[in-house]
């Protein structure tokens, strides 16, 4: 069966320069702990300075503002809860997205019952964060704001870099989650005006439970979730994951080559996918903003459909996607960020998420096309939603 | 120049199998994301329900009892604040000792800044914890006891399984760190009498970056450190490391099969390397109990003379080991562990740990017992200590 992978979003497939990458750090005289001082310990440790040149490189920051961690949640976690907890004699209002990831949500809600006072800020129909409302929202208690670069479900991108200047004039930490952004558009801290911002390597074709956090030097930020040794410089305790640091490093570096031509690719490719769906089955709109959205990234709603049921068809075609994020797939919860960008509870259930990759190609989008005609047609006329 | 790798108990070599197993999940198709509702997602998901399988076997546990993590550090420090959190309404009362690791004695530690009574046990001379020390640090508001089943910088093998009853009968969460005696002694939770267990990938032969937690069932633990996806059954969030955690399994399984026979060899060539050193050097004492220790454990004090010198000497000829634990060979503070056995500060900072392991043979003993006569010479004789 011709399969094709449209859920870039939840995970890349790693790339073989990736794999080949950590598989030497798999073998061989390459396992040393760079804690230990001796041979194996210290040619590790090189490595690893290596490694965070290439990542604070990719982000334009410094080696020294590079820790490693085991993936986006910890970084947003980590992120999160340092911040807050270092910044709590300053004040303790922290200001966030009702779209963001449950990582950065959930960590939120969290200290919102640790004696944090939280403001979630609402959306607009394309799930874009207004400038004007974080700027209302700030007070003279507000010692963290965190606005993802790039939503996961409906690919909008968020509008950071002005709500970092924001940020900096009030002296406030900028906590930005660039997992879904970084290797498909430009992310530089400098840019975006962050002093924290996240990364994973899984949704880059690096391997899984590694990713990273940028801390801009200076800022007021300390470790606060993990407690152990001393390495990271104190910022990540637990003995490095040398074979996924490797790897992310490499998937970073092959990423960052190629942004320019490959998102000019997507788009393309992107676009003939929404062009081609819209204009073919009646009754499905575009999710997320039109133009200010990830390259790769098509997101829809299909009237009197269930999300789960085209998926299953498509699955049967060899077509992989999904309804929105890979991590709440298993819920049968609507999507917190369609209802907070106004779709009815009934309709959001109706979601389809296509993210492509650097596999896909112009048939993969002409093979969809022509299978989810039928798919569509076949699911209404059983459907019980449209009379 | 022949090379030979003593220190175990720092890390690893991954195993051979281990690496193989590992790249198949970072080629081909094996890279979905579980938790994705497709043939990429839905034939990991399989992958993962194995893995568990064969670690929950290997433990005695049940599948639904194993959660993966990132490694040891968080293993220990999701235990311990879970179950303090979870249990806040039960009593604040924590004991653990004075020889735990970092992840765990600066875990408890930070949970004495958040309103817990912390009791940090003493330990003999051997660096052993006391049944009748725990029985009376117990109080009715005792909700926790972390004690290590083998301790990493002088192999002292703990009375957990006493300290399991105690802890049964009182009906307190009893967590033991279980990083170091896993695969080299049996570590079995119904023998053992815990409710919580970590272990690391990295300690045998596994990879960096993943461990797992056991979590008995019924146990009043809820994750309190990372917030997001509702990932391992909403005990831990965050995309799970798929070749790490099939990496894992591999090599729990291959570290179980071979446990009788390799500790065997491991304390045969273990015991000749104790003699040897003792018999040929002046002024060198083993450190942790003599008998009631890791197979592969060795530990010692040498008068006179910087625990530092020995391991750059013995780099220069070849052999790896370390002073201590590798978490905290970056600091120059003496050993907290040697500290509450009573050494001496000034004796602390003469410590040599060698660990033994799988590729290790009678000839590495030999050579490191031939090169280390003249290297304690030479140093003794530079020694301002010794006059």
């Amino acid at each position: 069966m011709r399969r094709v992978y449209f859920d870039h979003s939840g995970t890349t497939p790693v790339h073989p320069a990736v794999a080949e990458e950590m598989y030497r750090y798999l073998t061989g005289e390459n396992f040393g702990n760079p804690s230990s001082v001796h041979y194996y310990g210290l040619q590790i440790k090189k490595k690893i300075a290596e490694a965070r040149d290439k990542l604070a490189q990719a982000l334009g920051a410094g080696s020294g503002e590079i820790v490693f961690t085991s993936g986006g949640t910890e970084s947003d976690n980590m992120a999160i809860h340092g911040a807050a907890y270092t910044n709590r004699n300053k004040g303790n209002h922290i200001i966030t997205s009702a779209v963001e990831h449950h990582a950065v949500l959930n960590t939120v809600k969290a200290l919102g019952k640790q004696g944090f006072d939280i403001t979630i800020l609402p959306v607009d129909r394309y799930g874009m964060v207004s400038v004007a409302d974080v700027a209302a929202a700030i007070t003279d208690k507000t010692i963290v704001i965190s606005i993802m670069h790039a939503n996961n479900e409906v690919g909008t991108i968020m509008p950071v870099a002005e709500i970092g200047k924001l940020a900096r004039e009030r002296k406030i930490i900028f906590h930005v989650d660039a997992v879904q952004s970084f290797g498909k558009i430009p992310v530089l801290v400098d840019e975006i005006g962050c002093d924290l911002l996240s990364i994973s390597g899984h949704k880059i074709y690096g391997p899984k439970g590694v990713g990273a956090l940028y801390i801009r030097k200076g800022t007021r930020w300390k470790q606060s979730l993990f407690h152990g040794g001393a390495q990271e410089r104190l910022r990540r305790a637990g003995t490095e994951n040398i074979p996924g640091i490797m790897g992310l490093a490499k998937a970073v570096e092959l990423v960052t080559a190629n942004l320019v031509q490959e998102s000019a690719r997507l788009k393309s490719l992107r676009d003939k996918l929404i062009k081609g769906l819209t204009s073919r089955i009646e009754h499905v709109s575009l999710t997320g903003h039109p133009t200010m959205r990830l390259p790769n990234h098509a997101s829809f709603l299909f009237k009197y459909i269930e999300g789960e049921s085209m998926l299953l068809s498509l699955d049967l075609k060899g077509i992989a996607a999904s309804t929105g994020s890979a991590c709440t797939s298993g819920s049968l919860e609507p999507s917190h960020v369609l209802l907070a960008m106004g779709v009815p509870p009934e309709d959001a259930h109706g979601s389809l998420r296509l993210t492509l990759g650097k596999d896909n190609t112009e048939e993969d989008v002409d093979y969809f096309l022509d299978v989810m005609g039928p798919i569509v047609e076949k699911l209404r006329d059983m459907s019980p939603l449209k009379d």
